[in-house]
Protein backbone atom coordinates (compact mmCIF):
# COMPACT_ATOMS: atom_id res chain seq x y z
CA UNK A 1 0.00 0.00 0.00
CA UNK A 2 1.27 3.37 -0.93
CA UNK A 3 0.53 6.06 1.01
CA UNK A 4 0.93 10.07 -0.51
CA UNK A 5 1.15 13.20 1.40
CA UNK A 6 -1.76 15.52 0.67
CA UNK A 7 -3.23 18.45 2.28
CA UNK A 8 -6.80 18.39 3.69
CA UNK A 9 -8.42 22.34 4.04
CA UNK A 10 -11.43 22.74 6.47
CA UNK A 11 -13.56 25.27 6.14
CA UNK A 12 -16.35 26.30 8.96
CA UNK A 13 -18.09 28.59 8.26
CA UNK A 14 -22.27 29.40 7.71
CA UNK A 15 -24.43 27.19 5.96
CA UNK A 16 -25.82 30.18 3.89
CA UNK A 17 -23.00 30.47 2.28
CA UNK A 18 -22.23 27.18 1.41
CA UNK A 19 -22.82 27.46 -2.25
CA UNK A 20 -20.54 30.52 -2.32
CA UNK A 21 -17.76 28.80 -0.61
CA UNK A 22 -17.92 25.09 -3.12
CA UNK A 23 -17.76 27.75 -5.94
CA UNK A 24 -14.67 29.24 -5.02
CA UNK A 25 -13.36 25.63 -4.02
CA UNK A 26 -14.39 24.36 -7.51
CA UNK A 27 -13.16 27.86 -8.98
CA UNK A 28 -9.44 27.32 -7.58
CA UNK A 29 -9.29 23.50 -9.30
CA UNK A 30 -10.84 21.11 -6.61
CA UNK A 31 -12.39 18.26 -7.81
CA UNK A 32 -13.87 17.32 -4.65
CA UNK A 33 -15.28 18.44 -1.44
CA UNK A 34 -16.91 16.76 1.66
CA UNK A 35 -19.81 18.67 3.52
CA UNK A 36 -21.15 18.02 7.30
CA UNK A 37 -23.46 19.62 9.32
CA UNK A 38 -22.31 21.53 12.10
CA UNK A 39 -23.07 23.28 15.37
CA UNK A 40 -21.32 24.90 17.88
CA UNK A 41 -20.17 28.30 18.90
CA UNK A 42 -17.95 31.19 17.86
CA UNK A 43 -15.92 33.70 19.39
CA UNK A 44 -18.07 36.78 16.91
CA UNK A 45 -21.11 35.90 17.69
CA UNK A 46 -22.14 37.00 14.46
CA UNK A 47 -25.27 35.35 12.76
CA UNK A 48 -24.51 32.33 14.98
CA UNK A 49 -26.42 30.23 17.71
CA UNK A 50 -26.75 32.66 20.95
CA UNK A 51 -27.20 30.06 23.44
CA UNK A 52 -25.36 26.97 24.22
CA UNK A 53 -28.49 25.29 25.20
CA UNK A 54 -29.55 24.90 21.74
CA UNK A 55 -26.37 24.46 20.34
CA UNK A 56 -26.58 20.48 19.73
CA UNK A 57 -29.75 20.70 17.73
CA UNK A 58 -29.26 23.41 15.51
CA UNK A 59 -27.41 23.00 12.88
CA UNK A 60 -26.37 26.23 10.81
CA UNK A 61 -22.88 25.80 10.49
CA UNK A 62 -21.09 23.34 7.45
CA UNK A 63 -18.05 21.68 8.26
CA UNK A 64 -16.35 21.91 4.55
CA UNK A 65 -12.97 19.31 3.56
CA UNK A 66 -11.46 19.26 0.72
CA UNK A 67 -7.96 17.02 -0.18
CA UNK A 68 -5.72 18.43 -2.35
CA UNK A 69 -2.25 17.67 -3.31
CA UNK A 70 -0.47 21.24 -3.47
CA UNK A 71 0.16 23.64 -0.84
CA UNK A 72 -0.82 26.25 -3.82
CA UNK A 73 -4.24 25.70 -4.25
CA UNK A 74 -4.86 24.91 -0.64
CA UNK A 75 -3.45 28.64 0.16
CA UNK A 76 -5.70 29.78 -2.79
CA UNK A 77 -9.10 28.19 -1.32
CA UNK A 78 -8.10 29.21 2.09
CA UNK A 79 -7.82 33.32 1.02
CA UNK A 80 -10.01 33.05 -1.40
CA UNK A 81 -12.78 31.94 1.20
CA UNK A 82 -11.20 34.53 3.84
CA UNK A 83 -11.48 37.67 1.36
CA UNK A 84 -14.82 36.76 0.27
CA UNK A 85 -16.35 36.23 3.29
CA UNK A 86 -14.76 36.23 6.60
CA UNK A 87 -15.31 39.99 7.01
CA UNK A 88 -19.53 39.50 6.88
CA UNK A 89 -19.50 35.76 8.23
CA UNK A 90 -18.50 33.49 10.88
CA UNK A 91 -15.75 31.26 9.61
CA UNK A 92 -12.63 29.39 10.48
CA UNK A 93 -9.82 27.73 8.18
CA UNK A 94 -6.94 25.52 8.55
CA UNK A 95 -4.53 23.05 7.09
CA UNK A 96 -4.04 19.20 8.30
CA UNK A 97 -1.43 17.14 6.65
CA UNK A 98 -2.89 13.39 5.75
CA UNK A 99 -1.77 10.45 3.66
CA UNK A 100 -3.73 9.52 1.47
CA UNK A 101 -4.18 6.29 -0.45
CA UNK A 102 -5.82 7.34 -4.01
CA UNK A 103 -3.93 10.15 -5.41
CA UNK A 104 -4.93 9.69 -8.93
CA UNK A 105 -8.38 10.88 -7.59
CA UNK A 106 -6.65 14.30 -7.06
CA UNK B 1 -0.67 34.16 3.78
CA UNK B 2 0.38 33.57 7.04
CA UNK B 3 -0.66 29.69 8.80
CA UNK B 4 0.26 29.46 12.41
CA UNK B 5 0.43 26.19 14.26
CA UNK B 6 -2.50 25.45 16.65
CA UNK B 7 -4.34 22.10 18.36
CA UNK B 8 -7.63 20.74 17.31
CA UNK B 9 -8.64 19.23 20.28
CA UNK B 10 -11.38 16.63 19.41
CA UNK B 11 -14.08 15.11 21.75
CA UNK B 12 -16.31 12.08 20.98
CA UNK B 13 -18.91 11.26 24.04
CA UNK B 14 -22.77 10.86 24.35
CA UNK B 15 -24.91 13.00 23.21
CA UNK B 16 -26.75 13.56 26.72
CA UNK B 17 -23.45 15.29 28.26
CA UNK B 18 -22.75 17.67 25.52
CA UNK B 19 -23.65 20.71 27.99
CA UNK B 20 -21.64 19.80 29.95
CA UNK B 21 -19.08 19.04 28.32
CA UNK B 22 -19.21 22.33 26.68
CA UNK B 23 -19.58 24.51 29.86
CA UNK B 24 -15.93 22.55 30.75
CA UNK B 25 -14.52 23.98 27.18
CA UNK B 26 -15.38 27.89 28.13
CA UNK B 27 -14.36 27.35 31.74
CA UNK B 28 -10.97 26.40 30.47
CA UNK B 29 -11.22 30.02 28.52
CA UNK B 30 -12.03 28.30 24.70
CA UNK B 31 -13.89 31.24 22.55
CA UNK B 32 -15.39 28.64 20.55
CA UNK B 33 -16.34 24.77 19.24
CA UNK B 34 -17.44 23.22 16.44
CA UNK B 35 -20.63 19.83 17.24
CA UNK B 36 -21.22 17.59 15.12
CA UNK B 37 -23.97 14.79 14.96
CA UNK B 38 -22.22 11.80 15.34
CA UNK B 39 -23.21 7.52 15.45
CA UNK B 40 -20.45 4.62 16.00
CA UNK B 41 -19.16 1.68 18.00
CA UNK B 42 -17.08 1.97 20.79
CA UNK B 43 -14.61 -0.57 22.80
CA UNK B 44 -17.14 -0.21 26.15
CA UNK B 45 -20.82 -0.30 24.38
CA UNK B 46 -22.01 1.70 27.36
CA UNK B 47 -25.24 3.48 26.60
CA UNK B 48 -24.18 3.42 22.94
CA UNK B 49 -25.69 1.70 20.13
CA UNK B 50 -25.59 -1.46 20.51
CA UNK B 51 -26.20 -3.11 16.72
CA UNK B 52 -24.02 -2.36 13.85
CA UNK B 53 -27.42 -2.07 11.79
CA UNK B 54 -28.17 0.65 13.20
CA UNK B 55 -25.11 2.70 13.40
CA UNK B 56 -25.64 5.04 10.68
CA UNK B 57 -29.09 6.41 11.51
CA UNK B 58 -28.71 6.36 15.10
CA UNK B 59 -26.84 9.87 15.69
CA UNK B 60 -26.38 9.40 19.88
CA UNK B 61 -23.22 10.60 19.76
CA UNK B 62 -21.46 13.90 19.34
CA UNK B 63 -17.81 15.02 17.63
CA UNK B 64 -17.02 18.33 19.19
CA UNK B 65 -13.85 20.31 17.97
CA UNK B 66 -11.91 22.75 19.90
CA UNK B 67 -9.20 24.85 18.29
CA UNK B 68 -6.51 26.43 21.20
CA UNK B 69 -3.13 28.18 20.17
CA UNK B 70 -1.57 26.49 23.48
CA UNK B 71 -1.22 23.11 24.18
CA UNK B 72 -1.98 24.01 28.18
CA UNK B 73 -5.51 24.97 27.31
CA UNK B 74 -5.93 21.51 25.02
CA UNK B 75 -4.25 19.59 28.09
CA UNK B 76 -6.63 21.06 30.71
CA UNK B 77 -9.74 20.56 28.23
CA UNK B 78 -8.92 16.84 28.09
CA UNK B 79 -8.19 15.95 31.14
CA UNK B 80 -11.34 17.87 33.02
CA UNK B 81 -13.76 15.82 30.25
CA UNK B 82 -12.12 12.68 31.05
CA UNK B 83 -11.83 13.12 34.63
CA UNK B 84 -15.56 14.13 35.21
CA UNK B 85 -16.95 12.39 32.47
CA UNK B 86 -15.32 9.17 31.15
CA UNK B 87 -15.91 6.79 33.67
CA UNK B 88 -19.07 7.05 33.39
CA UNK B 89 -19.74 7.81 29.62
CA UNK B 90 -18.06 6.49 26.52
CA UNK B 91 -15.62 8.74 25.11
CA UNK B 92 -12.58 9.53 23.56
CA UNK B 93 -10.32 12.80 23.09
CA UNK B 94 -7.40 12.95 20.84
CA UNK B 95 -5.19 16.11 19.54
CA UNK B 96 -4.24 16.89 15.77
CA UNK B 97 -1.91 19.48 14.95
CA UNK B 98 -3.12 21.97 12.53
CA UNK B 99 -2.20 25.43 11.07
CA UNK B 100 -4.91 28.03 11.08
CA UNK B 101 -5.01 31.12 9.10
CA UNK B 102 -7.09 33.68 11.30
CA UNK B 103 -4.94 32.60 14.54
CA UNK B 104 -6.54 36.45 15.91
CA UNK B 105 -9.80 34.78 16.48
CA UNK B 106 -8.25 32.66 19.13
CA UNK C 1 -1.53 13.95 31.07
CA UNK C 2 0.41 11.31 29.18
CA UNK C 3 -0.80 11.47 25.20
CA UNK C 4 0.16 8.55 22.76
CA UNK C 5 0.74 8.63 19.19
CA UNK C 6 -2.01 6.58 17.26
CA UNK C 7 -3.43 7.06 13.78
CA UNK C 8 -6.80 7.88 12.52
CA UNK C 9 -8.39 6.32 9.50
CA UNK C 10 -10.88 8.26 7.51
CA UNK C 11 -13.04 6.84 5.20
CA UNK C 12 -15.28 8.83 3.05
CA UNK C 13 -17.92 6.85 1.02
CA UNK C 14 -21.51 5.90 -0.41
CA UNK C 15 -23.81 5.04 2.64
CA UNK C 16 -25.35 2.58 0.95
CA UNK C 17 -22.23 0.56 1.62
CA UNK C 18 -21.86 1.52 5.41
CA UNK C 19 -22.68 -1.41 6.71
CA UNK C 20 -20.11 -3.38 4.64
CA UNK C 21 -17.06 -0.88 5.74
CA UNK C 22 -18.18 -1.01 8.78
CA UNK C 23 -17.82 -5.03 8.91
CA UNK C 24 -14.41 -4.97 6.90
CA UNK C 25 -13.21 -2.20 9.83
CA UNK C 26 -14.47 -5.06 12.50
CA UNK C 27 -12.79 -7.52 10.91
CA UNK C 28 -9.26 -5.89 11.03
CA UNK C 29 -9.72 -5.89 14.25
CA UNK C 30 -10.94 -2.39 15.36
CA UNK C 31 -12.51 -1.58 18.27
CA UNK C 32 -14.57 1.26 17.46
CA UNK C 33 -15.57 3.59 14.95
CA UNK C 34 -17.14 6.97 14.27
CA UNK C 35 -19.79 7.88 11.66
CA UNK C 36 -20.71 11.21 10.25
CA UNK C 37 -23.34 11.79 7.47
CA UNK C 38 -21.79 14.01 4.79
CA UNK C 39 -22.65 15.35 2.09
CA UNK C 40 -20.48 16.35 -1.38
CA UNK C 41 -18.58 15.92 -4.34
CA UNK C 42 -16.25 13.60 -5.91
CA UNK C 43 -14.05 13.53 -9.01
CA UNK C 44 -16.07 10.37 -10.45
CA UNK C 45 -19.29 11.94 -9.59
CA UNK C 46 -20.67 7.99 -9.56
CA UNK C 47 -23.82 7.07 -7.76
CA UNK C 48 -22.93 11.27 -5.97
CA UNK C 49 -24.91 14.46 -5.72
CA UNK C 50 -24.90 15.76 -9.16
CA UNK C 51 -25.83 19.17 -8.61
CA UNK C 52 -24.20 21.43 -6.21
CA UNK C 53 -27.42 23.39 -5.35
CA UNK C 54 -28.36 20.06 -3.38
CA UNK C 55 -25.26 19.44 -1.80
CA UNK C 56 -26.02 20.32 1.88
CA UNK C 57 -28.94 19.13 2.19
CA UNK C 58 -28.56 15.60 0.66
CA UNK C 59 -26.30 13.68 3.04
CA UNK C 60 -25.76 9.92 0.71
CA UNK C 61 -22.22 9.85 2.40
CA UNK C 62 -20.81 9.16 5.20
CA UNK C 63 -17.85 9.73 6.85
CA UNK C 64 -16.24 6.98 9.23
CA UNK C 65 -12.96 7.69 11.67
CA UNK C 66 -11.34 4.89 13.20
CA UNK C 67 -8.69 5.28 15.57
CA UNK C 68 -5.94 2.40 15.86
CA UNK C 69 -2.79 2.24 17.59
CA UNK C 70 -0.80 -0.08 14.93
CA UNK C 71 0.63 1.20 11.35
CA UNK C 72 -0.74 -2.32 9.93
CA UNK C 73 -4.14 -2.23 11.12
CA UNK C 74 -4.79 1.16 9.65
CA UNK C 75 -3.16 -0.49 6.17
CA UNK C 76 -5.39 -3.59 6.56
CA UNK C 77 -8.93 -1.20 6.90
CA UNK C 78 -7.62 0.89 4.09
CA UNK C 79 -6.99 -1.65 1.53
CA UNK C 80 -9.64 -4.06 2.07
CA UNK C 81 -11.75 -1.29 1.89
CA UNK C 82 -10.34 0.07 -1.32
CA UNK C 83 -10.18 -3.32 -2.84
CA UNK C 84 -13.60 -4.37 -1.88
CA UNK C 85 -15.42 -1.07 -2.59
CA UNK C 86 -13.76 1.71 -4.53
CA UNK C 87 -14.40 -0.14 -8.17
CA UNK C 88 -17.65 0.33 -8.14
CA UNK C 89 -18.36 3.10 -5.29
CA UNK C 90 -16.91 6.91 -4.84
CA UNK C 91 -14.80 6.69 -2.17
CA UNK C 92 -11.00 7.97 -0.98
CA UNK C 93 -9.23 6.62 2.62
CA UNK C 94 -6.49 8.67 4.53
CA UNK C 95 -4.58 8.46 7.09
CA UNK C 96 -3.88 11.12 10.01
CA UNK C 97 -1.20 10.99 12.94
CA UNK C 98 -2.80 11.61 16.62
CA UNK C 99 -2.18 12.08 19.58
CA UNK C 100 -4.66 10.23 22.15
CA UNK C 101 -5.30 10.50 25.84
CA UNK C 102 -6.96 6.83 26.20
CA UNK C 103 -4.56 4.69 24.21
CA UNK C 104 -6.24 1.92 26.34
CA UNK C 105 -8.90 1.42 24.92
CA UNK C 106 -7.61 0.46 21.54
Amino acid sequence: MTLHTAEKVVIITEKIISKGVCKIIESCGATGYTIVAAGGKGSRNIRSTTERASVVDDFANIKIEIIVNNYEMAEAIMDSVKKTYFKNYSGITYLEDIKILRPEKF
